[in-house]
Parts: C-alpha cells; sequence; structure tokens
C-alpha cells in the first residue's frame, strides 16, 4: 500500500483516478475548493505549505489545469497566458516542489490531453499546454532523484465532458473516466519513465 | 523576391539564415542590440511597434530565445519561467502580433532545437520550451487566416556553438549554421504547414 497524493481528486477525471487508487492505496484527495486539502497550485507557496503538512508521500498524481480555448486571429498575449499558468506551471510547481517530499522510487503522474497531438479549432493555447508539459515529462524524467519517476496520461475527450465538449470534439470517441483512470495506475503502480500513456484515439 | 523579417537576425544561426535568405529575398535583420531594427521579443507593445514600423512582410523568421540550463533538483520555479517567458512567449508573442501583418500566403518559421527530442541533463526547461513551441505550430497552423503558413525548425547543436556547449552534448554530431538555414528556406520557399524540420541527429 503506498501513500498518493492526488491533486485535482474532486474533479471529472480525478475522481475517477483517486477511486481506482483507492482499491489498494492510501489516497489524499486534495482540490482547490474541495476535498481533504486545498491547494493552489498556481501558487508556489501554497503548493509547498501542502507537502509541508503533508509530510512523505509515495506518488504525487495531478489531474488540474485550465487552458484558454478561443480563436486563435483574436487570442490576447494575456490569454495564452492563462494556460502556461495553470495547466503547466500549476503541474510543474508540483513536481518542483514535491520533488523533495516522494519517497525513493516514488512517482510523478501529470495529466496532458488529446489535443498535444490532434489540433482543433479554438485549442492553439491547449496543443502548446499538453506537448510542454510532454517535453518536461521527458526531460524530468532523467533528472529526478533517487530513482523517482515521472509520466503524464494524455486522455481523450471523456464521455463525463462531452456534453459541454461535443461541439470542439466532433468525430472524438469519447472514453469514460474510469477507463482513463487506468493509465495512472499504470503510471503510479508500473515502472517506467519518462512515458506518455495516450488513452484513446 | 519576398520581404523577409528575420528577428535574430544578428545571432549566430540567424546571421546564416539570413545570408541564404538574402540570395533571393528583401531581408530586414532585426536583433535585441544589433541589426537594421531592434526589438525585444518578450515585451508585445515592442512587437507591435516593430511590426507597424515595418508594415507588410511575406514572412517571419525567428531565431531567438533564452532558457534556463541547470539541475532540475535545484531548478526554482523563477528559473523555469525564463525559458517560458524568452524562447517559447517571446517567438508567440511574434506570431499573436505579427498575423495582422503578414500578407496572404505569407509565413512563420519559429526555432526550437534537438533537446525537444533528446534530452540531457541540465535541460528539462529547454525540452519543455522546445516541445511547447512544436505544439504551438501544430495548434496554430490550422487557425491562421488567409493561407498564412507556420513551421518550426529544429536544429541539433551548430558547430559554431560546440565550444561553450561541448560538455552537455558530448557524442552529438553538429551541424553548421548554413546547413541548419537550409531547412529555414524549406519553410519559407514550400508550400506546407504545421511541421518540424528537424536538421541533424
Ligand atoms: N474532461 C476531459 O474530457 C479531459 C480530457 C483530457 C484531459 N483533461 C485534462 O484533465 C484535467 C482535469 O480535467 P477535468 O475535466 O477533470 O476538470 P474539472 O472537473 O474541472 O476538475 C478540476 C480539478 O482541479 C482542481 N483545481 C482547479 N483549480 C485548481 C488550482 N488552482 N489548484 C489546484 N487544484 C485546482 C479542482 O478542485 P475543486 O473541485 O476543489 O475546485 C478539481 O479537482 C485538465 O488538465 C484537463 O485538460 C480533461
Ligand atoms: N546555437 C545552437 O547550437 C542552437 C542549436 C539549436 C537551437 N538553437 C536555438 O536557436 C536560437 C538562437 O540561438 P543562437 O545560438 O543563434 O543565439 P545567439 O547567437 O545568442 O543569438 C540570439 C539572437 O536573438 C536576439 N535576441 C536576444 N534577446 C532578444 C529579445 N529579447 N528580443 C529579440 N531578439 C533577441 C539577439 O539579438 P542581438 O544580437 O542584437 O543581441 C540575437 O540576434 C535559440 O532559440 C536556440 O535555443 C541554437
Amino acid at each position: 500500500m503506498k501513500k498518493i497524493v492526488v491533486i485535482g481528486a474532486t474533479g471529472t477525471l480525478g475522481r475517477a483516478v483517486s477511486a481506482e487508487l483507492k482499491a489498494r492505496h492510501e489516497v489524499i484527495e486534495v482540490g482547490a475548493t474541495r476535498g481533504q486539502y486545498q491547494v493552489d497550485s498556481t501558487d508556489p507557496a501554497s503548493v509547498e505549505r501542502l507537502f509541508r503538512e503533508l509530510g512523505k508521500v509515495d506518488g504525487v498524481v495531478t489531474t488540474i489545469g485550465k487552458v484558454h480555448f478561443g480563436p486563435l486571429p483574436q487570442m490576447s498575449i494575456e490569454q495564452f497566458w492563462v494556460g502556461l499558468r495553470d495547466k503547466l506551471m500549476g503541474q510543474i510547481n508540483v513536481v518542483l516542489a514535491g520533488q523533495n517530499y516522494v519517497n525513493d522510487g516514488g512517482s510523478f503522474t501529470l495529466t496532458s490531453g488529446i489535443l498535444a497531438d490532434e489540433p482543433i479549432r479554438e485549442g492553439a493555447n491547449a496543443t502548446t499546454v499538453n506537448l510542454a508539459l510532454e517535453g518536461f515529462v521527458r526531460g524530468a524524467a532523467i533528472e529526478l532523484p533517487r530513482g523517482i519517476r515521472i509520466n503524464v496520461v494524455s486522455p481523450t475527450v471523456l464521455s463525463e465532458s462531452m456534453e459541454g465538449y461535443a461541439p470542439y470534439f466532433r468525430g472524438f470517441e469519447p472514453v469514460t473516466a474510469q477507463r482513463a483512470a487506468q493509465a495512472y495506475l499504470r503510471s503510479v503502480e508500473g515502472a517506467q519513465t519518462g512515458r506518455v500513456y495516450r488513452v484513446g484515439d
């Protein structure tokens, strides 16, 4: 049994990831406004405080991150920064602070998404941020100390989110959050590092 | 003959790109401190000012961008921001502002680098930023208006830079800046969009 903190555990994807992990592990559920603990992952001091409170853990999973959706010809630079600050640096802040709190041989598992591979209209910010996260994992995997691993899961659109997202994702075959959650188990319980686990499409 | 602005034209890579383009085109050479025009690409107002001064162009090439090199276990969040602000947003600022100044059927050509594909020690910031740029180009290619194309060139280490960089790049076969410059010609004079042109390795 490992001690795993799931940041974003109260969200659509995070709820399913937590539920699957709980079958075999102690799971600490963290949200922004809900959950057992709260953190603002865009604020490095808040992230540091969370890890100090939690102490050592065996795994950190992040299922968080906002990006800006909108047409590129009208996209402002400020709008473009949204995804960099939130989905990208929100998760990188967790790794930079959390590496000191993860036990030897522990793991990080971040969240990217299908738009890394499949650009859509209004999605340039998402595609940028998702590939940046995959780049971060590729770079960090060879540098994390003490056998700590890092992977990223890239799910396609979730069935649970199709109601709002359908117009953006015509022809994409959604997967359930429960199915996407399996990839997080492969990352947390497996032995690979520097991997992108793609789910669907 | 096209009117091409090269931002970073005074640098190691940019000098070679400008020289090759000049064989057939009008080239406007822009630097931070040198060149015919100056810009600070990290400052959106400065980028806007440059394009207003230059007027309409057929192509924009960027060969700019600083990232932070340093070990991940000691990397501060502030250090990580360096590459996002400079190499990543420096080039994205140019596209977001420049799209209004590029003629129908014109092009953008950005610069990534081998560390996108080949992580090295102390290179997590570079790998993140380079893949982010490749993501941006993938996303932007399907959204730019009026047949404007966008590609990115990813060169391996340049022979001209090996003196300083060699310890990071053992076993990498360098290419000359003049050879790397050919990929910029393929992007500017070719017809593809959304492409990563890798040079070397
Ligand atoms: N849904 C999809 O179809 C889909 C598909 C592929 C990839 N993804 C990616 O998966 C991730 C999660 O998506 P989701 O649909 O599950 O989102 P969601 O339902 O909106 O959940 C977001 C989660 O993040 C937490 N959160 C929000 N802001 C935070 C902050 N500043 N610091 C820390 N936690 C914060 C929320 O906490 P509270 O609940 O406490 O506010 C919640 O737990 C995103 O990166 C998304 O791009 C989603
Ligand atoms: N060198 C290599 O081996 C290599 C290999 C692969 C990829 N790359 C990438 O290629 C790009 C250029 O590298 P390089 O070696 O040619 O660099 P460099 O010789 O240092 O040249 C940098 C260029 O960028 C300009 N510049 C600096 N800060 C700027 C700013 N804030 N706004 C606008 N322009 C700015 C400089 O202008 P001034 O001269 O006027 O100051 C100069 O023209 C970088 O993204 C690098 O990662 C380089």
